[in-house]
């Protein structure tokens, strides 16, 4: 059964002085999902914020919070984020020796596991996990910054983990420079679920900008949009 | 010349999902700096915030904001948050080997350097220092979370450092656990700037709050409350 | 030619207080191989013990002491395990940059060379050491404590590495959660050696756990149990 | 008040393939507490045993279990060595940034706390932490490895951490080199409590060997031997 | 197109206390390019050089400067590198979870990026950056020192990763143990970049010596010698 | 007795496109020693050289080569610079929690020891090594880098470190910004051996740098220049 099309802004992209005004807002323009990027300064060359600043947003919305780690190791704050609030927790590929135990922990907490891969990872190295992720992520930039170009090379990889999914209910997601104009193509290649962070926020339109990332990959997918 | 009383609330203690609005509330409040404790779950088991975070309030408020980084290595991280609006930036003694070279290049950047002691840590490891730097803070709770008690022996490690200091134009800042309980201690052993989170966001009196701290140790300086 | 088929009790289920005895008693029960693992506390979440303690009991079995090293990095051990008396020395294919190397230097002290993968690695990732190595060790739960179950995707990638095999001389071992229950699976699935721990030392019937585990992989083999 | 004189030996110089055994007999000989080393393979270059190992010989003496953590960090494994059955877990000054916080963990755990330095760290390391210790541990030796030299220069920081102590109630240990020849100067330094490895196992005479201990160091103290 | 026939000599083979005249003599010998080896003492276990004693030896040569970076993390380093005058930095898969970000720094300094594998390292591992290298370097030695034999099974991947080339135009560089008795032989197999060290400063004759390695690799493509 | 004053270039300010020459160059113009500055890129961030390139050097010259390790950990690479031909290896206090067995481990090469500190670092942390060690250097700049401006107050650390040192047979070794304008302040305060780069090297005239910074220092402790 194929996997709906789902819309998850990056609140990496928001105004941190009104982050609940800021979710509250996403939430009523129509996203689908709260996608929330974690950086911790040593897996990537960025801190962002943790557990409490997580915490404080839960109560603005009740969609899906999408928590992506980009921290290693990440097996010492997976209790921390669930306790947050987050539904789906999503771990590197790189950041550890472990990610089996990784994935198990997180199940073991109640909350749907999610694997991502940096740019310059093969999709092959997640084969051993395949049977144990609700979600795949691929990263279409560098973690660490908002703001960056989609990596055309993504595309490859995008159709790569689609086809490794076969029929398994795993959502495809994709992360970095996803914007209306290149969502069809992301879509095209078997992503369901779109993270965009500037593409949302900017302008402050964030319907329009939420629906015409939408129209797009609806289209791509043959969706009335 | 005495150096004043100064309270600094700590933002580790608001509410994250209204931040520009804390900071408004409790420079309105008549906090004298706003300090920001930045965690990176590597030096402290706990993540904060980075940046990002703290930029987004910089226009909140025109007080001296005044960054702990409990961040390990520092060095790196150093020219964002000076770019961010820090305008005293303080470095942990045991974050690395060159103490002296992060202090160098806060002063390089066009700010004041900090430096802070864990309550493990002797007074004597800032010996080599204590020229360099214009303010030195004493943990009076292990850094990571906020809402932990005042552990009495700071108390000596204060004394020991308010001789050190001697007449020099230091600023020497408690943060851990202090309450307009204990800000008469904290003060007569020589402390002049009193960090404060739970006890001044508590119960939302933000101003009475200060006042109350700020009294506390006015009294225990002779100084009309 | 088709590789014996062996079993090796891990004494990782052993009573430590009296580590001579055990390992005399799996002897004398019919084990194959002696399997011991190394842990400290930094690859894997657990500290097992090191080459004195493995010293300490070669003298009590004759047999091969297979010692599977949970260490990082294990370059700096591998000839104190040599001297410790072990066989075969086994590392983890994430434990470093340099797999290679770390084979090479456990042939040149004269030792068998094994390697290993976490639950969460692909068979992939030895497709260049194959040509180098004296035995494949396939983690059917993730290293770090006895008694977790048989992590069932292990059987897909033991097929994997018994077609990577094909007729070199190497033994193709699976370590987690393996019992008479499952061993049938795993030694289908291509396996030829069996190391258990919990199964081998539950009860104080050492000779009969291993009879019934080494009966049903022979059976699966289409052996005379 | 005096603290009395204690022999403590170390079984990282038993046989570890009877350590039951081992235990017992010390326990027999005389032994006042049971001396465990702990070594990571990281902290110090070498790997004793872990928690597991420790808790199987926890059974064979109602003495107190002495433990001395040469691994780094401590925090994640002091729950596992209190719940072994540690009475008294000691960590050392070196192994990183938040001394104060695993002395707390420590006590929290309901255990008693001790902290030990390197022959090469200055007593000065330990002064904001003497109010919280039950122990202070001095090496006489670069922790790793039994059968080292006693460095002269320890008796020193024996003097200077026995002016320190004052007169709170702490035990002051000394570990690495002990014998009967050199035990009376130990003592008269200043410490209470004698660790010996080779010394208490060499040629089986385990009561013999602690009574010459003893008795030197009671001598030195004036008491009837 | 075919990418030309090169050959590489490593300055790691040379007379360290005379590298200006080295590098003009090799220069003046023939050689293509100039191989630099930058070992950092943490990634492989030896200290060769930096930045400065690279960028002493740049005036010596207008041929191309050939960086292998065998450190980690390389992205530190990268810009000094870049201004010490390299016209190719390359970096090993191994050295971080960031690889492509690196790949990306290189090209935005303008230099030309390179991706090297140690001799355990799986060809598959590069799949993701293969359409942002200019060169792909397979060690058939364990990097760190020179002088070592070629290890054969690189033969395997040097035909891997031609075939995954395909029609890019992308160097193929193979490096340690090459000599003018397996050159052939690697050629063949797919590489045309052939870095040697001992091979051409041995007996001093570096003329005959590179010409002696580039004809075996002539011959192999067919081409005059 | 008075430790003569001794001159040692650091040929970090060499230029190393010709290092033979230059050690021959400051050999002849008077030198005492040679001094040598290895760094690692982890432990200060730059990399100089390794023992291999200093070993091409050692035999233009008989002086004490005097060897600076910027590198952590120090103890594996002990050896290396041993054999390279060091006469005087020195450890930096904030290498690593075991000082003292580094220490021990270059005397047992048959090497002279020498500690150092940062500027950030205070006297007393090498309180419990002054009685093993043949050599103290005190860092006036922070490593890493030639060419910086000397500390003012590392000169009450020498004057620290001058009295610890009483009439034990150390010699007290300044590094960083030293110059003919301020030898005179460093010998008074208690260094007999003045390690210079820039200062030496500049201009071309080593006999003369040399002959400044001596005269001046030489005059300052009341010796004829």
């Amino acid at each position: 059964m194929t996997r709906p099309l789902l819309i998850a802004p990056s609140i990496l992209a928001a105004d941190f002085a009104k982050l609940g005004d800021e979710v509250r807002a996403i939430d009523a323009a129509g996203a689908d999902w709260v996608h929330v990027d974690i950086m911790d300064g040593h897996f990537v060359p960025n801190i962002s914020f943790g557990p409490d600043v997580m915490k404080s947003v839960r109560a603005a919305s009740k969609k899906v919070f999408d928590v992506h780690l980009m921290i290693s190791p990440a097996d010492p704050y997976l209790e921390a984020f669930a306790k947050a609030g987050a539904d789906i927790i999503t771990v590197h590929v790189e950041a550890g020796p472990h990610l089996h135990r990784s994935l198990q922990a997180i199940r073991a907490l109640g909350k749907k596991a999610g694997v991502v891969m940096n740019p310059g990872t093969p999709a092959s190295s997640i084969e051993s996990v395949i049977d144990m992720v609700d979600l795949v992520l691929v990263m279409s930039v560098n973690p660490g910054f908002g703001g960056q170009a989609f990596i055309p090379s993504a595309l490859d990889k995008i159709r790569a983990i689609r086809a490794m999914i076969g029929g398994r209910p795993i959502d495809l997601e994709v992360d970095g420079g996803v914007t209306a104009a290149n969502a069809a193509d992301v879509v095209r290649a078997g992503a369901n679920v779109l993270v965009a962070g500037s593409a949302v926020f900017k302008g402050g339109q964030y319907k329009e900008n939420i629906a015409a990332i939408r129209n797009a990959g609806a289209i791509a997918r043959g969706e009335a949009a």
